[in-house]
């Protein structure tokens, strides 16, 4: 099957193709929210397409998570039925009369979040802050190869792509030592990639790294806006808390983990070999491009494949302990950097902490984020058939 | 008004005086989850004192969070109605049909936590981690006594007093500096108070100090169980992680703020001065008292009147960056340890990270907990008309 079957247009470089049919919540004009897909540059209402079932009440909501709930079977059932409804015409009139344009419909946080994680999953990235910050130390602490640094952070401050990012204030060193309360100067980005847990995991029962897709669904876009002068200040010795703590911005559309089947490669090399309990059972890294625009401006392309945990890791460290899962958790990877210096995923890294602003093309320069800066993140991945599995977008305008 | 005019009894000692009137979601024999209220060795079915009303279909569910969503008007309404029930004899019948010997009901997670932030606020428990882990620096680092430092835990592994713990695994430093994978070592208690959010707060506006009962609801006893080695591997640089996430407990009774207006006392002296927007406006100190027993033997009395920074400030910080507040945010003091040895709240305080094992009435020793070991903490304060207000206990046995 190929893309061409669709009888629904997907323009040429649209993020959503037949093969990749991500899920989101959106309210068309004048209704209420319920779950939708997006095709080409439409949304297929599958509340409707559902209705008068328990999966459609299912779908009926504010929110993905009764969906997700449902666990892997009832996901296959849904994509490989949507697949069906979108290449043949039993049924082409009941999808039509439930189609809506993107433009026209309202977008939102798409599933309920549970507990946050963020992670610090990406080696150049640890690597660029530990020479910012210990210059005359070893760029990564102790611990880091041997498991994935992580931390909770703030569920209720996670917003769908397009909320206004409020430049938060707080306390910062002052000039003296003592510290000064205001708004942050050092207002940053952190280019993501999120994962979204499906099926709850039993309290005490690790999730061992091979049962990675029996709980995850799919993947989102993540921008952890971050203060840096804040986070600077508080973060000794429990670790970042108001410095990360006033939005956390995902994009609308889950993709499921169903459609990235061919962007699936082996994470990096990794020395030395992790622990039992989190080593790699199935090649679970992603070919995933992200790119950041600052305005109009590409300011980064950070590669997602470059990253050093693999999400199954992840998932099998975070449950490592004992803790349980609940549909609806995310936990994203921690800024993706590459090697390269245009690939680093914030700006804290772009600008080496300031010291080298970004050069914008209308003449201004960045050492963090002004005001009225629009920030977008997309990404894609390899998908069947030779297209490619678009992510959409996750943007924010800072506002003061 | 005095307790003596409360005609159902109150047992000497109880912690539940008509002067209390604590809430909590309790199941009767054969019956599903509601809201109650214990009173002397009672618990009282709220939902069916408001049966039929829009009030009672909020406390007819299994969680707390409806009610405490209502605000401080219906909680002053609902605590003032049942001190005339309890007290008068006009529903005397009703009131009767509706009372369950709390030895006969099961208690359950009292409210669906949102949000859960540890805090660091006592003085003396900072002082001995910074002795103990940092023995040649100052004990205190530069932010401590300028703003409440804290950290976000994971809001799913919250857990009811008398769900048992299991110990966790996780990687902790080896012999040779490369880490081994196992149960924990150092599993370890931390005592603390808990503080439940029932109004919520809008994104980007800061709660101040002088509108906490505007926003919180009540108070808990909490149990942060911690693996000290874990922790220890895991936590730099950004902060607690597993270490913290496999469980923590609390007690099944929410004190209302109402029943500790007597309670309420300075905190201790602040120097220097917090900023404008974390100094205290009004008293919300607490004298309350805990006492941490292992197995029958008392460990530890901490006395929560010595905690640096109030609950108010502690939330006025947790606002200031702009985070929203929601239903069922639950915020802990941290650790509560006095200044004197016997009044520390953690064992790797009370044995000095091992050093001084606690010897218990049976001949053993305890650098930290064993298998098979039950930790119950409960707490007191004065209450009006000479009674004591009890928080009930938090207790939890350890499985391996």
């Amino acid at each position: 099957m190929t893309a061409a079957h669709c009888w629904v247009p997907v323009p040429d470089g649209s993020p959503f193709p037949l093969q990749n049919l991500p899920y989101g919540v959106f309210s068309p004009p004048g209704g209420a929210p319920r779950v939708g897909t997006a095709i080409g540059d439409q949304v297929l209402d599958l509340s409707a397409i559902w209705a008068g079932t328990p999966l459609g009440a299912d779908l009926a909501g504010g929110s993905l998570n009764r969906f997700l709930r449902r666990g892997p079977r009832e996901w296959a059932y849904v994509r490989g039925r949507l697949t069906e409804l979108l290449t043949g015409t039993e049924q082409r009139r009941l999808v039509e009369a439930n189609l809506y344009p993107l433009d026209r419909v309202r977008l939102h946080l798409p599933f309920e979040v549970a507990d946050y994680v963020d992670f610090y999953a990406s080696e150049a990235h640890a690597t660029n802050l530990g020479r910012i910050f210990r210059p005359d130390g070893e760029p990564l602490l102790p611990n880091w190869r041997h498991l994935p640094v992580g931390y909770h952070g703030r569920a209720g401050t996670v917003v769908v792509s397009g909320t206004r990012v409020r430049r938060p204030a707080g306390q910062r060193r002052g000039p003296d030592g003592a510290p000064v309360f205001g708004p942050t100067r050092q207002l940053d980005i952190e280019a993501e990639v999120g994962f979204v847990v499906g099926v709850p995991s039993a309290p005490g029962e690790p999730v061992p790294v091979g049962a990675f897709s029996d709980h995850v669904f799919g993947a989102v876009l993540v921008n952890d806006w971050s203060a840096r002068d804040i986070q600077a200040w508080e973060y000794q010795p429990l670790g970042p808390f108001l410095g990360k703590s006033f939005a956390t911005s995902v994009s609308p559309w889950v993709v499921p983990l169903a459609a990235l089947e061919h962007a699936r490669i082996a994470v990096p090399p990794q020395d030395p070999a992790p622990l039992p309990h989190l080593a790699e059972q199935q090649p679970w890294g992603l070919d995933l491009a992200l790119e950041v625009r600052l305005g109009d401006a590409v300011v980064s392309r950070p590669p997602y494949r470059e990253t050093y945990w693999s999400p199954a890791q992840l998932l099998a460290h975070l449950t490592s302990g004992g803790a349980a899962l609940r549909t609806g958790d995310l936990y994203a990877s921690g800024t993706v950097s590459g090697r390269l210096p245009d690939q680093r995923g914030s700006l804290i890294e772009l600008t080496w902490n300031g010291r080298d602003p970004l050069r914008l093309p209308d003449g201004s320069s960045r050492a963090f984020l002004a005001d009225g800066d629009t920030v977008t993140i997309t990404g894609w991945a390899p998908g069947a058939d030779g297209v490619r599995i678009g992510f959409g977008e996750v943007t924010g305008t800072v506002v003061g």
